[in-house]
């Protein structure tokens, strides 16, 4: 798949993820090691009530679903950044995600003229259809060799 | 510590953090399974040579080394979203990467006259002094009480 397979307007459903507590737990011990995501009797006085995902996890499973959808089949995408990255709604454990995936932007490089760079919105809803997670990722894509 | 103990320009050298092979590969395994990333026959004749680590761990190797920094002392810093995060240079397997952070905004909520929003500039270098990482997160903290 190329650069010209994917115009803007594109969409996908990408698939789906649920949190569990213990995997949310030992993604924030390794790398979120605060008390709202690591210690339940922090978190049940906090602004949460309960403990709540890393954002950081949120991002990885997010991630996991799209790789393994491959929305672009065997061709490689490499990510060079993210803009506008948001988590409006705090995950809690045993939430189920839904990913979709919007192409919002699709232009050929200006310095390398084989590749080109699409702008994908990814957005995860969870099961009360509230967004927890949306980011604008740039994507370096090879284009359809003349 | 409150919105006001840290204006624009304050910055601090948060730690550093290394990419071993053991644990690129097992996050990658779980959260961002692609070729680049996992399989080491096809990293090889692949655009870098080599395996590199996922964009995605280095965003929670990052987020680790801010957490056990405790920039904020026992605040409560919610992270609200992140504009430009970018992944200019790969990540290889043993990098050493020291990661700093800046103040580059700092301003009061509207809506919540108790709270703000410090924006932070996070830059990760590898030994080299390249740049791998950098993001600017938008984080909500509360403010002084009057």
């Amino acid at each position: 798949m190329y650069l010209e397979d994917f115009p803007v307007g594109t969409r996908w459903s990408a698939g789906e993820f649920t949190v569990t507590a213990e995997e949310a737990l030992e993604f924030a011990s390794r790398y979120d090691p605060q008390p709202m995501h690591t210690d339940a009797e922090a978190a049940a006085k906090g602004r949460f009530g309960e403990l709540i995902a890393s954002g950081w996890h949120t991002a990885a499973l997010v991630m996991g679903v799209l790789a393994r959808a491959r929305l672009f089949g065997d061709t490689e995408v490499l990510g060079l950044g993210v803009d506008q990255l948001q988590w409006p709604t705090p995950v809690r454990f045993g939430d189920v995600m839904a990913v979709d995936v919007e192409v919002v932007g699709n232009r050929p490089s200006e310095s390398k003229p084989e590749f080109g760079i699409a702008k994908l919105k990814t957005v995860a809803r969870n099961q009360r259809d509230e967004v927890v997670y949306s980011m604008i990722s740039n994507c370096w894509v090879p284009r359809r060799p003349v």
